[in-house]
């Protein structure tokens, strides 16, 4: 399909201003969406584009999920649409909005033009696997392609999924005569998916000979970090220009496009004519070009922006965090006061009988740190109490995990009454190590709004602690606490140790086997321990119930428990 | 493309004796599932039948979900179908499978018979909305069809979403020479779901002028309870059997099959020859059709079913419930025991400073009624140790949910306690009417492994227990419960409707917000109180996150809370 590749650039140069507009936009807030758009639109023209690319969907933010199955919430987006259309000048817009021709919807972008919407695309490839369910929700079509002239330049659009195989939209958009292909995404965040874009681009770019800017929205979203880091690649593939990660930016870049020799294309798509000279004579400079973050220092920022977004978008201003002293809650604690300021996080130490000296100065000295107020509860008398009340039930029984798990529950108990009285999000501390084999207790450490770092395997924790205080220059997380064995302290002596392998064993294992979706007897067959191999696989799958009660979080992984592992609960494979 | 309607029946008559074995399978319990397959094959062929079909991915369970992305578990599949088939005899055996050709996965039937596998169907309407994902798995091919000649019967073989829009496989089928089109279905109970297939199927034999046999499975697997309910159809449209609900069967069938007249059909498909012959020279007889439940009945049995399946299939044995001496968990209650017997229930009175002496006498009087063991742990120890450890926190505010929502989080301890020691499964006891706007303590009453009414309104509760009553011929549940208004008794002389509309009121705005997807501004253009329905729409859209980390419970109406509706947390839509 890809022998007939369209030639190189020649001949003399067009010039084009375009604004990559990575906004940060809220999911069902239309007129909120609408009017960051126009402000955009209009900042853009102001600084002389000539076109401006919105992410994806930016009417209604990404995902809209089953918003979309509500036919006035798709109405609503369209009246939303027009009024953004009525806003755009000279500077022409490209805005992702949810088109319906009849009863079918379609992932959309309306090209506008000096108040009006002047060509439709719809979305041709729809993801429908990981976290995506687009075939739950649009239509595809074959409507043929067109080409919009702006600025004298032969632009093209597509939008996210239309760039990710070889051939397809971006290759047709090139063959028809596209000097530039615009394509809009709402690409949510892994850990490494920036190297996997830009890897992407420059396959495209080559195939089709041709200018492509990757525009992507920013922003939390549920479990979803969108990362921005849109970019500009030249038709050798080569990056052009990168816009910040984890911010919002109306990045903008002066594009020689190079004029094709005459035939190199195929045969030619139909052209609306926008604009054919530049809004500006003259070229004004690009934006900076933004260096990438470094791998752990990135995955920070994606939790900070995902936490920031969750509780600001769900209309809360400060968060509480139950303070162990552990590695856990501390890294919590430093991602909470990046996102928020140390004004708005409040920590609680709940010591209970079993809790050592240690784990209490140790958290008196991440909260001295981080400069956030901090309370002290002791939950022996609400323990003490509850034994009692049990006493005649476990009569002659030996105490066992039923003991051991009041104490969180006691503590989650705490951080909700707080949160009811004072309006704050209780944040949880749990990791994705212990989250898969189900070290945590149900109502008790995972009660609350927010699983900050539920995605993030326990060696991950650790790193991310030690590149902050690196970055810090000073130990935010208190060394003690990244050196300490970990312990729930729940009964005297306990160590994470003596019910788990360490966690150099088990991070790997949960790795392939949650990530990855190899089974046991493939592990085994690689040479891993069986029994220990059993033993973790049949306590990721018991634990799927405790997993499916826990609170959302950031995704950071190829594959975060949410809605991008389905498994089900009753499932006897194993 | 209905024009060419096949014409009707005529001429002599071919008899065929089909067993619909709707089995109450578990996903993922590959052993377990051919060995009730293998069982079944041998009873249908010792009871003379001639074609035993089972439902829709029998071998795996359904739905498995992410199972399938692991490729150990699909091969594994496969070789459980290799092990089904070389235990067939000449009874022909319909047996749901996935298929994997290349690297696509195909949700499958084969046709099994003498040891072999003799043909396969790939299902070619993929359902991808309300609870299906199927898309998210599996391809569609357009392979050409064939007939399999059965008993000297040409039989077709589609699979469940084949048959529900007119046209596609069934009437292909039926053009190209089937007398008998076998549809194997994994289809999930709503209430009133039973008709809506009878009508389906009437109109497909009709359209196709031939005799469907419709087979489904029976169970319950997480949040779905599949019917059984299976049925055969004439070409008249007219139904010939009903098999039972809510419980397994080999139903069989003594089909005379009329031979259709030279030309009526369009260019034959091809034909595998399997069997000329009836296994039985004479006539056995049919199994007794079974008539449907009443419509009250038939969601009381879903529920029971649902509960029963969640319980045993998770490994459990016991379950425990707190009895407030309320509608809700004496239902609940109720329900438990007809899925699995009263000494397997545990009931938990857990009366606080504000329980009516009423709640407790009427948890008593259950009790009695139900034959279920209880006891008795009063909260107030550590109710007032709680108060007093957030008294220095609280000092100076007024009394709130804060206070309030200690309660109940000191119940779902206790339960949980008693859960982790005694291995019992907790059901909480939420309706639709609560859960739907948040009425309802995350941690406290929520806490537990199953919520077995969270699908079901609240005046419906009323209906399912008078209903219950009434078969029973005495007061299972207690009438002072169904009579006294509904409190939480979480303060001195609460009352539900101090909070919430009258259910009569809230239950229709909730059924058109939630089932209905309409709009608030549609619901008040229809004439509905628009400060009432403002108010229960923003109720309903706060609680997401709630309901995010509840329990799953069965689905009985047509969108149920959980994957049937994909909400964002975050969504500021109004």
């Amino acid at each position: 399909m890809l022998a007939d590749r369209p030639s190189a650039y020649a001949g003399p140069v067009k010039r084009l201003r375009l604004a990559a507009a990575q906004l940060n936009v809220i999911v069902g807030d239309l007129d909120g969406n609408v009017e960051r758009v126009l402000d955009a639109t209009k900042t853009a023209e102001a600084d002389g584009c000539d076109l401006v690319a919105f992410p994806e969907l930016v009417v209604t933010g990404y995902p809209p999920e089953d918003l979309l199955l509500k036919p006035a919430f798709v109405a609503d987006n369209r009246r939303a649409l027009e009024r953004v259309a009525s806003g755009v000048g000279r500077c022409v817009a490209l805005v992702g909005f949810v088109d319906r021709v009849g009863d079918l919807l379609y992932n959309a972008v309306a090209v506008c033009a000096e108040g009006r919407v002047r060509g439709v695309y719809h979305k041709r490839r729809l993801p429908n696997y990981a976290v995506f369910d687009e075939q739950r929700y649009f239509a595809t079509d074959d409507e043929p392609l067109q080409l919009y002239r702006v600025a004298g330049v032969l632009v093209g659009v597509s939008i996210c999924e239309d760039a990710w195989a070889p051939g397809g939209p971006v290759y047709d958009l090139a063959r028809g005569g596209a000097e530039l292909i615009v394509n809009l995404n709402a690409s949510p965040y892994h850990a490494g998916k920036v190297a996997d874009r830009e890897r992407m681009l420059a396959e495209r770019a080559d195939e089709a000979s041709c200018t492509i800017a990757y525009v992507n929205l920013v922003g939390g979203q549920d479990e979803l970090v969108f990362d921005g880091a849109s970019l500009v690649v030249g038709p050798d593939g080569d990056v052009v220009t990168r816009a910040p990660q984890f911010a919002e930016a109306l990045h903008c870049v002066e594009l020689e496009i190079g004029l094709r020799p005459e035939g190199s294309t195929g045969e030619p798509l139909p052209v609306v004519e926008l604009s054919s000279e530049p809004v500006e004579a003259e070229p004004i400079g690009s934006s900076d070009s933004v260096p990438r973050l470094g791998p752990v220092q990135e995955v920070y920022e994606a939790l900070v922006l995902g936490t920031r977004d969750y509780v600001l978008k769900s209309g809360f201003t400060d968060v509480v965090i139950g303070l162990s002293g552990g590695v856990d809650s501390s890294l919590v604690a430093a991602i909470a006061v990046d996102a928020l300021g140390p004004a708005r996080v409040h920590g609680v130490l709940m010591p209970s009988r079993y809790s050592s000296e240690g784990s209490i100065t140790d958290a008196d000295l991440l909260t001295d740190a981080l400069g956030i107020e901090s309370r002290t509860i002791a939950i022996e008398p609400a323990h003490e109490a509850l034994l009692e009340m049990l006493a005649p039930s476990f009569a002659g029984l030996p105490p066992d995990l039923a003991e051991e798990n009041l104490q969180p529950r006691i503590r989650g108990t705490l951080l909700m009454a707080l949160s009811n009285k004072f309006g704050w999000l209780v944040l949880t501390t749990g990791n994705k190590s212990e989250t898969s084999v189900g070290y945590s207790t149900l109502y008790g450490d995972t009660a609350g709004g927010f699983a900050v770092i539920k995605d993030v395997p326990k060696l991950l924790v650790y790193e991310l602690c030690r590149d902050r205080n690196r970055r810090a220059g000073r130990p935010i997380i208190p060394e003690p606490v990244l050196s300490k064995p970990p312990s729930a302290e729940l009964r005297p002596d306990q160590r994470d140790d003596q019910s788990l392998p360490p966690y150099e064993v088990l991070d790997p294992v949960l790795e392939a086997y949650v990530e990855r979706d190899m089974t046991a007897a493939e592990l085994i067959a690689g040479g891993a321990d069986p029994e220990l191999v059993r033993r973790v696989v049949r306590l990721v799958d018991l634990a799927e119930y405790k997993r499916r009660q826990s609170p959302p979080g950031v995704r950071i992984t190829t594959k975060a428990f949410g809605k991008d592992r389905r498994l089900p609960i009753t499932n006897r494979y194993r």
